[in-house]
């Protein structure tokens, strides 16, 4: 697998990458352990400071990771590795090392303790911004205070999750509707 | 612009639809006033109840609408009316009747006096479910309590926004890796 060669990215324009939907993979570390989610329950609710929301599952392992550690990394992962990426959203930290058992590299953050996926197009390192809402709907907000985003493709091809083992998967981008904004809008 | 045929999709559903992150049209009406407005900051977050999280501005005209008359449909555009979309999200319903404007056409809901849009993929009819969060984050959490999608293609081609005026539009959809899926995850 590929290992992208990343620079920082502008945190408060990293919904050039979220904000089309992808599958992401949720990075975290907690007491010696870590973890990998498959994760497509998020959006962009900020940009500056730029804040992002997701659903966490109670069930799943990194959930009491992340609520504990207070951290997580977004790693994007493109289309090339969608099979490890179902591979990870079907097995339980509990049981495995998913950075060992699927030959991932763990890359230590700037900024966080929790490890990023040196695989994935893009990691973006997140702090636990507000978890008020985690008990009524599993929702976590987190600032995401680094980005690392891989030189090249401009735009990775990304995978979208539509249920029942189906994913879209992310085509063509365009400029030609750019004409129709308004300056203050772009 | 094609007015779809559709037929009741079941609400627990919908993230067929939403999970993959496209752009949405949200349609509102309060006291005589209706309006529709661009939108890309959303997420599901619930199947059962269908609940969806989103991200909508204090300055736009629809959030007083959507406030105060606590409904709204989620309406899914397809690539084909890309540059209306981009005319709704660079105009306000404070100077123009969208609908109008824009020759879409209002279609009563089932359970909602918001009206549905047409010209759209699919219409999610939504009750405001939760508005706690809407001071600091300005965030909507809404129930889905009627859907309609078209019956054909099974999978809209949409649009899903990078900001800047690109936009990604969707790909092919794969069951290749559904094989690699726990029963019990499908």
């Amino acid at each position: 697998m590929r290992r992208y060669d990343k620079k920082d990215f502008p945190t408060s324009e990293i919904r050039r990458f979220l904000e089309p939907g992808p599958i992401v993979l949720v990075s975290s570390a907690h007491r010696g352990r870590t973890n990998i989610m498959t994760m497509g329950w998020h959006m962009v609710m900020e940009f500056e400071p730029s804040l992002i929301g997701c659903y966490i599952w109670t069930e799943n392992f990194s959930f009491e990771l992340i609520r504990r550690s207070r951290e997580c990394v977004f790693n994007i992962p493109t289309a090339d590795i969608a099979a490890t990426v179902v591979r990870i959203g079907n097995t339980s930290g509990r049981d495995i090392d998913k950075f060992a058992e699927f030959g991932l590299t763990p890359v230590a953050g700037a900024t966080v303790k929790a490890p990023m996926v040196a695989e994935c197009f893009a990691n973006f390192e997140c702090r636990l911004a507000d978890a008020r809402m985690v008990k009524r709907y599993s929702l976590f907000v987190f600032e995401v205070v680094k980005a690392h985003v891989a030189r090249t493709p401009k735009y990775p091809r990304t995978i979208h999750y539509r249920g029942d083992g189906v994913f879209m998967i992310s085509g063509r981008n365009t400029s030609r509707y750019r004409r129709l904004f308004k300056p203050g809008m772009l």
